[in-house]
């Protein structure tokens, strides 16, 4: 089944304590997608500025993504973003952003993509997501991300958009500060009785939390010892998750618990290397056997 | 196989976002040995003043817990420990300790404790911890817990104990404290270097990994959303992981693991409520029965 993936398309600047390095391919949608390549066809909507190397659409193109969304805005450049990772790599500040582009971000979508069963609505603003899904009109499941910025600036729209959307994926503080409740097993109960059928809370190297009807579960991140740059470690997780689903055709308890575990493995080679390096070197075959390894650890 | 503890015994002040409690039953020892129980015979060392309640010693010989270490020193007090959780429980500050009748503690093991095979040296001066392993001359498994305190002012000291036990319990900070090493899987590693066969870092509401010659893995905390107390959650989990060993009298990677996993749910009894409240009102049957729903948890 195809999926689609509406979201950022990003030049990252990225500060690690060890290394800093300039223009990295980035952008939640472009994690995502290569991400999700490894199981199913992707059709990528973003938009980029005249600035934007087209090397980098060739990049997502050899991985038989759909690129026909992917829009040039002339004149314009492309959405930046510049972060720090502090000496314990799981904290980050943000030193600069610069939307351009993302400001006039409107996507019609092509018929082609308004058909796609599997739909994940990346971080970008929540009117933009709404706008997004109104459009989306042969999703079976839609699922979206969110972030601080919009929980604060855009609650009723993000309120509107958990009563219409399958799945949200977040990340621990995101949980908390959407509920108020610092215990995050009660946050994730609580964020999908404000609508969702599921809901995702990314703990980062603690791994992932599941909030279903009818089960709740924690699987643990990859103990990987290589965590060289962790930028799009939550969006290749969803990108897997997705892919997965959308490869399988179905969204069964069984299957998006699966799907979660791929989520958290892909993600774990991700953060092995800067920008999508990580994840270019590595093949499903590799997935697989980290796969292996991954349910021999959590056997007892 | 009977299991040796030697170390606090306390009476806590504990104060959470909604609740303030005095005079609670606690210490690492204390702890250790009621999550210990319900898997093997425990022998208890520690020290306590005259305004113990004996009360709370018959509350651990109920549990067939051997008390005939517990020394009362007449004319002293009870060590003491007061802390605060925050909003965030997974956060706590000290607010104040009295080492009291700690401060002379200096343990003479009796014949039957010195030939003990397993033997956990809970929370207390690195100092104290060589004096007593010194006497432990029966000790097939020798583990000990260390603390940032201990790290900071006896690091020599830690490092002898280091290089003579087989297995080191610690958290997540105090890791990352004795290496100089914010990943906590290079910690856990490093740590091994030091000397111990297997090294378990406790992550609080993330888990557990453990650190082995030929494996490493993580294991996740079982999603409780009935968090009252997290104090003596560590000590719970050390206490049920060396009693499930001294069960089944081996410490095969397989068992280890197992130890693990019960470490990880008798420590989800005991935040369930405060100090050992928790644990009394669990069976072994109602461990049992949640290791059934994190075994489905963990697998897919």
């Amino acid at each position: 089944m195809p999926l689609l993936v509406v979201g950022s398309v990003a030049l990252d600047g990225v500060e690690t304590p060890t290394e800093r390095r300039e223009d990295l391919l980035g952008g939640s949608a472009v994690y995502f997608s290569y991400a999700a390549s490894y199981f199913a066809p992707v059709q990528l909507v973003g938009v980029v500025g005249d600035d934007w190397p087209a090397e980098h659409t060739r990049r997502l193109e050899a991985r038989n993504i759909d690129t026909s969304g992917l829009t040039v805005l002339p004149g314009a450049k492309t959405f930046r973003w510049r972060g720090r990772y502090l000496e314990d790599m799981n904290q980050r500040e943000t030193l600069d952003v610069e939307l351009n582009v993302m400001e006039q971000f409107d996507p019609v979508l092509s018929d082609a993509h308004r058909r796609s069963a599997y739909v994940f609505l990346a971080n970008g603003s929540t009117r933009l997501q709404l706008k997004v899904l109104d459009q989306c009109a042969g999703a079976k499941l839609a699922v979206a991300d969110t972030m601080d910025l919009w929980i604060k600036t855009e609650r009723n729209e993000l309120e509107e958009l958990l009563r219409r959307i399958d799945g949200l994926v977040l990340n621990d503080s995101e949980a908390k500060l959407l509920t108020g409740d610092e215990n995050l097993v009660r946050a994730g109960h609580r964020v999908r009785e404000m609508g969702p059928s599921f809901v995702v809370i990314k703990k980062g190297e603690h791994g992932a939390m599941f909030f279903g009807q009818h089960e709740t579960y924690v699987l643990p991140a990859y103990p990987t010892g290589e965590l060289v740059d962790p930028t799009g470690a939550g969006d290749s997780f969803a990108g897997a998750m997705m892919g997965y689903l959308a490869e399988k055709s179905n969204f069964e308890p069984k299957t998006l618990k699966e799907a979660m575990a791929y989520g958290i493995l892909v993600a774990s080679f991700t953060v092995e290397d800067f920008s999508l390096d990580g994840l270019e070197k590595t093949s499903r075959r590799d997935i697989d056997a980290r796969m292996e390894d991954y349910r021999k650890m959590l056997s007892f």
